[in-house]
């Protein structure tokens, strides 16, 4: 499939090259292309610059505008920051957009105030939902956003059974997403959906745990398991 | 111990029974003894009226004012519903309270704009946080509040292993309140602690997903399991 990378931190590095990889035809989309190629500058966790990273790949990956990248793709999976999703996607634009499948697997976490970030949309909506209210042409799936992106994109790397949740209004992109999932080694019988899009808020209310987990485990690579009993009798 | 449980409703009946099979002298606290035992209605999910529960266990179980309840105990187990908790514990009394060990265990679900409930503490506080500050001179250890009453004292009823957080500023009430999840069932090795009493923020942030598992299950007997890998190579 065509697929749009909006992103261009770690999260949308790991995620277009396991698409790639899987044979897609991946197009990362960024606000200013030279801006991105020049930067100089490492991320916060230490990894190299885009440049550098996109020297390695442009053979099997193409980088272009958030629009000309939406516009090519089929599918696009929204890996930029949460606080800055909204804006990318319209700088996309509309038409460029209109009835595609997003799949956000972003966070809407605040850092203004200092570690641990907070979720910016308050404990009644979510970035899934956000977006769905203000792109109504497409169709947002919200999946992957509750682990470390190596494991999004290869589960095979924690032992044994482990899970990923999926939100979205529409059931065929559900589907789809989680086809995808499947390629990327995820078992059906581990993929959980969770409902309509508002169930995003319970993955994205994940975080905050996540992130004191990570300092208790002192590991990123963890991740959740929901371990189901037989129900009591009532 | 002497051990005060904070609620009547089936979180506190399911953790008085427990506490009490266990040896502990417990006391249930309650606004108005009289009120409580008068009271002819189901609970919500259909369990008998409390007077009817208490009838089959006074011999082992006593019940009392939240302040005499109070005065009498060691640890106070808070089982109260999270948007009445701070006002059950106000009218125990600073003077019953201080010095001990609140349990707490319970969310601060807000029911009043229908189904599924929100967390009124909003995103960059809880319960937990809430009760430490009102209470400065006691020592409040979340835990248990992330899964259905009955599993909290029996972990054995889910197959294998999952997880139960705790968090606090005190170390030794931290200690305490483990070994009081060991008598439960719980292994050492499925106890995280996540750290000081901040990171109830991440386990009651947990509840929108929980209620929404509880949804796509139809099934409130699980729980989350933290799987664990290797770090990656940085």
């Amino acid at each position: 499939m065509k697929i749009a990378v909006f992103g261009t931190g770690i999260v949308g590095q790991v995620m277009a090259n396991r698409l790639a990889g899987l044979g897609h035809s991946v197009t990362i989309g960024t606000r200013e292309v030279a801006k991105t190629l020049a930067r100089t500058d490492k991320d916060p966790y230490g990894n190299a610059p885009f440049g550098e990273w996109y020297k390695l790949n442009k053979n099997l990956i193409k980088l272009d505008t958030y629009s000309e990248a939406a516009a090519s793709a089929e599918i696009i999976f929204n890996c930029t920051m949460g606080q800055g999703s909204v804006e990318a996607l319209k700088q996309a634009g509309n038409a460029n957009l209109k009835g595609k499948i997003i799949v956000d697997i972003s966070n809407p976490l605040d850092f203004s105030k200092g570690m641990p970030p907070f979720l910016s949309p308050g404990n009644t909506d979510s970035l899934g939902e956000l977006i769905q209210r203000t792109f109504p042409d497409v169709k947002v799936v919200k999946t992957l956003n509750t682990m470390n992106c190596y494991l999004m994109v290869n589960p095979a790397a924690l032992p044994g059974d482990h899970n990923v949740f999926v939100s979205g209004n529409d059931v065929s992109s559900k589907t789809m997403a989680k086809e995808i999932l499947k390629s990327f080694g995820w078992k059906e019988s581990n993929i959980i959906d969770l409902g309509d899009i508002t169930t995003a808020r319970g993955t994205e209310q994940l975080l905050p745990i996540w992130i004191r987990l990570y300092g208790a485990l002192q590991n990123p690579m963890f991740n959740f398991k929901i371990v189901v009993g037989t129900p009591p009798k009532m």
